[in-house]
């Protein structure tokens, strides 16, 4: 594990991809997906010019990122005669991300990989820090590795073409981000959500967001145990997911929901000042209106949904709560019961 | 990557097992062989008391070291609720520990193994040095990872039921391990592989090859340079395995076969001693008789093979010579051309 991948930010920088890193002397093995080829392909083609190997398109669902999903990457690149001095190019969203670093911590035993990501959320998170994984009947990225990314670039003006709730859901990691390890960050963005979301510009919380992820992953690298902080939201955000079968909420919007139950939680049990939760309740339930509405405490399928994503966790058993913006503690596992309940509170606006 | 593993050896130390390492704080997942947990899955399973989370069995058969095989330890596992302080136990041979080792490198992105090799093969060479790996239509051993097992233990005892054809496989690659890495070990033994595989006794050769293995791993973990001298015998041997459909020959007696060719080869270009070679030659000829007498240098298929071999290959270009032995040199590879007419010539017993 190499946690520290150089990063190249920057407006325009995509066709600057050749020139960016100290590649391996080998080529480049492209893989993206259907969506993103269809709007970025010729733009990424380009970047990599004479050394581009060969390219595959992934189904980028959720529910296609999957074990055969690899295979299929696998069956390609040595069908295409990949060598250990080449290189994979991850060219998309998460899923292409989470896939593509898979299969290259794989073939042959491990080749570097980039990572070009396209979506603000794969910017923010999937991109940084080496986590790779596919998902398995039982449970989301129960199978991977950690295989840093030898570079990852970042173009903000690849989100131009972004729909707008993949750029909403972007932004909730963002907060999320600079909640967990940026105080004076969190400070300038809070209440912002909704302002950024409308002039679609985020470029200063993002590159403030990767920088925390990247400290906090230099620091803990295998998550044994700080880099846990980073599930700030996603104990009840994962099962708020699965109990929309993946396709009701987008990410950011399950993890905003578990984000203002976490906030409320903290005021409770972890001394955050009531006031900034509510304040944190307020923006988040209004940011992710139709996911608070949607998520009922009542239902047997969340409950389900959050004792399975407990047994199958990878992610260990501690919460995440916070003492004050930048300064999260661990505690131990709260329990559904406590998820629900919170949950019940963040609908009825009530904090403390 | 970890590469030394701890090692425990010595007879009757498969009894010792639960005592034997520091393990993690979880469960263990066996991963064995039908046929091997016939002979010793009694033995196996007392060994681990209660800590026994759940056992699976897997085809150990080469062209069943496939990513399907890996899919099914890791569905089982899942299914078992496997956590991220339990550990796998490789039991068999070294389709076992390859695929078990692998699994257990993407189980929640890396969880800790042990092996616990059955075949004197497997001890001498599969179990040490954290290589795993399943192999693919186009070419073995293509996907894999570098995970280093957290403890091996080897109880030549296990080798009491081996088949004879398995004790004289596994006999070659401790000859060949002696030969790159321990000059005094490779003189103690010369002349010596069917009087060992008569006795059914190589706990010493074996001890000092483990011991070569490590050193050399331990310098170059992830196969940079130096690691490669263990692919001595090896380019034409797998060619040779390939062409008989991994069933004709053994491991063993392909690569006898190959280091028999590469000695040949390195008494012409790198200095070996024509007399010592010519001995060399001599005792591997006659110890895998059939696969010299079956391998046809004329054969299109051996030829095709080798190609296949070369393009597919992980293991790097360059080809393994020997100066002495415990003195071999890397060589630009050498092509088919040199190998087939370097098979010719062990044929015919020509050396120089």
């Amino acid at each position: 594990v190499t946690p520290d991948s150089p990063l190249r930010f920057g407006r325009g920088g995509l066709a600057e991809f050749a020139g960016s890193f100290e590649y391996p002397g080998g080529r480049a093995f492209l893989v993206t997906s259907e969506e993103v080829a269809r709007v970025h392909g010729a733009a990424i083609r380009g970047a990599i010019g004479s050394r581009l190997l060969a390219e595959i398109r992934i189904d980028d669902r959720e529910e296609k990122k999957t074990l055969a999903a690899v295979a299929s990457i696998l069956d390609r690149a040595v069908e295409a005669g990949l060598r250990r001095d080449d290189f994979v190019v991850a060219f998309g969203g998460g899923v292409v991300s989470d896939v593509a670093g898979f299969a290259a911590a794989v073939l042959l035993r491990g080749i570097q990989w980039y990572a070009v990501p396209t979506t603000l959320l794969a910017m923010a998170d999937a991109s940084i820090g080496g986590k790779t994984a596919v998902d398995h009947p039982a449970g989301k990225n129960l199978i991977g590795a950690f295989h840093s990314p030898s570079g990852v670039l970042i173009d903000p003006d690849l989100l131009d073409t972004l729909p707008d709730r993949q750029f909403r859901s972007g932004l909730v990691e963002i907060y999320k981000a600079l909640l967990v390890g940026d105080a004076k960050g969190a400070e300038a963005f809070l209440g912002g959500l909704e302002a950024a979301a409308r002039s679609r510009d985020a470029d200063a919380p993002l590159l403030a967001a990767i920088r925390v992820k990247e400290a906090i992953v230099g620091r803990d690298p295998l998550e044994r145990g700080e880099r846990r902080v980073l599930n700030f939201g996603h104990t009840l955000g994962h099962a708020i997911e699965a109990f929309g079968g993946y396709r009701r909420f987008t990410h950011g919007e399950a993890v905003a929901v578990g984000m203002a139950v976490a906030g409320v939680l903290s005021a409770e049990r972890a001394g955050l000042d009531a006031a900034l939760a509510s304040e944190i309740r307020r923006e988040l339930a209004a940011f992710a209106k139709d996911a608070v509405e949607g998520a009922d405490p009542a239902s047997p399928a969340i409950l389900r949904a959050l004792d399975l994503d407990k047994k199958a966790s990878s992610r260990g058993r501690a919460a995440v709560l916070l003492k004050a913006p930048g300064k999260p503690v661990l505690v131990e596992d709260l329990g559904p019961e406590s998820w629900l309940e919170g949950l019940r509170r963040v609908r009825d606006g009530i904090v403390l």
